[in-house]
């Protein structure tokens, strides 16, 4: 983590840190960085959340842990946005409990940025912060995830789409088909809903944002991320399998470098939880110096382009609308 | 399907072949392939299923159509299985109304081969029938799973898992969790239940089914397309870039048409319809003659291996002790 503060901060020496975290653990990683200290505030949390705590036990040590204090102090206005690499399900149930969802959102959803071969990742959400989920929060999650595309990736009317098993009207299950129906509807909304997707045309660049569950949406995901690596691994087989095929390797690695920086997940590291009065974004466990860069960048950014208050606007202007055809 | 079928009988010539269709077109492509009338018998179809049909709509003209027909055969002992390239919604409409499901089945589900980086493919069912399911449909699907791993992929006790959204037991919908304590409970069935697995997991090779309902599951296989897909996308494009990887992709060619092989859907085509009282296997509508070959091969292993009746041995078996355990 201290190692991607370091690098996050070479890119972009405007951000300051607040560190939570054993003191002395902390202070001793902090010292083997130039300079990084005077970016750097430490405040030692005496407890921390375990890989395998469960999330309602978790949220009963908020004063006491790092990822409580580090939320808490997004509460009390301290920090601008929380970054954690810890425990997903504990993180998300102490931001809600902490946080509060915003006016308009039933459930937050996690977001994050899938790879395309357009010119531009696309955003997809919810990634399994709720396993089941009905028409509404489809709904929702297409409103958040079209202020992140709009704000964060700067596209100006995203091509909103529903994951489904098909695309044909009549294909997925009810709450699909219902959400289909309001977000048709919702044209006055800042992003064009362009019905639905499929799992293999995830990747294709047609889409900017993928609304699902959460269940299906982490299932993609992970499905995704294994087949990547299956691909790579396959690949990295055949290259070794001759004398010849090693040379051919050597001779077109330069190329293949920009494949593996495109495919490489700490690119695309730093899943926010969206729906909140307040930003968290989630970094993988395993995430290297630049992943951990990569999910403050993305914070960072949300900041700056005042996302949440994008997301209120618009869940205002579809309560309005809704209120209105209620009226009528 | 004519030259899938020639390729399919080319190699195993103890095939034979019922095919139904429009007589003159059908003709006019057997003749194109030397030897192959002796092994076929033509019957004709005065109509065919479209594409966009509704299964609702395609069950009314089952015995008029190409497909309808084709089940029917089988129904009927004409035939032992039946293989269509046509619409999948339809297809199991007409399977299960013509040939009924087992005794212990509620619902059939999809079955197909996952390739993985393991010696042996890995079955994953449902790929689609069944938008939601519940627990005894998982479980149903787990001995149904088992029994083609068995049969087709030699594997004498195969690891079942079911997928979810984490391993730990608390994770996923009411249905996983109950699903996972029935299959924990029935260590007399012929395979290991070992817990859930991920979507990153499915081609790593340790599991031999992997179980989820058909929602789950389409979109799993088709994100999984659809990511090998981008990744050879994105690989051609690198070796493209430049002289000097045009000339290492040369170098590496003969290696690369290994990995080229190990993803080519074609020879993973044919899903099977498991559950009913008759085969039949659904090939992909965009299959090549290998696929269709691919295909054939799949129902001629199934029906060799006696499929059906292992898979109602094993439904006995679980009846007869959930009726035990009832009983004390």
């Amino acid at each position: 983590m201290v190692a991607g503060i370091s690098r996050a901060r070479r890119k972009d020496s405007t951000l300051q840190f607040a560190l939570f975290g054993d003191e002395a653990i902390v202070r001793e990683e902090l010292a083997k960085h130039d300079g990084l200290t005077q970016a750097v505030t430490v405040y030692h949390a005496p407890e921390s959340i375990a890989a395998t705590e469960k999330p309602s036990q978790a949220i009963r040590r908020a004063k006491t842990t790092s990822m409580g204090m580090a939320i808490n102090a997004v509460k009390d206005g301290q920090a601008d946005a929380a970054v954690s690499g810890g425990n997903t399900g504990a993180l998300m149930a102490m931001s809600k409990l902490a946080l509060r969802t915003l006016l308009g959102i039933d459930r937050p959803a996690l977001a994050a940025l899938l790879p395309t071969l357009g010119d531009q990742d696309c955003v997809m959400l919810d990634l399994g912060a709720n396993t089941e989920c009905d028409a509404q929060n489809l709904v929702q999650f297409a409103v958040m995830g079209s202020a992140y595309a709009r704000t964060v990736l700067g596209v100006q009317k995203p091509r909103v789409k529903l994951l489904n098993i098909g695309t044909e009207e009549l294909k997925g299950t009810d709450e699909l088909k219902e959400a289909a129906g309001l977000l048709r509807e919702a044209d006055y909304l800042p992003f064009k809903f362009d019905g639905f997707t499929e799992g293999d045309q995830l990747s294709r660049g047609n889409v900017d944002v993928v609304v699902t569950d959460g269940f299906s949406g982490n299932i993609a995901l992970k499905t995704a991320e294994g087949t990547a690596r299956f691909v790579t691994d396959l690949l990295r087989r055949a290259f070794k399998s001759s004398l010849r095929s090693k040379a051919g390797f050597a001779l077109s690695q330069p190329a293949l470098n920009l494949l593996k920086v495109h495919l490489d997940p700490n690119n695309h590291n730093g899943a926010v939880f969206l729906g909140l009065n307040g930003l968290v974004v989630k970094s993988h466990g395993g995430a290297n110096p630049k992943g951990v860069a990569n999910a403050i960048g993305v914070a960072a950014s949300m900041v700056r382009n005042d996302i949440i208050r994008k997301i209120g606007d618009d869940l205002d202007n579809f309560r309005a609308h809704a209120f209105n055809e209620a009226a009528q």
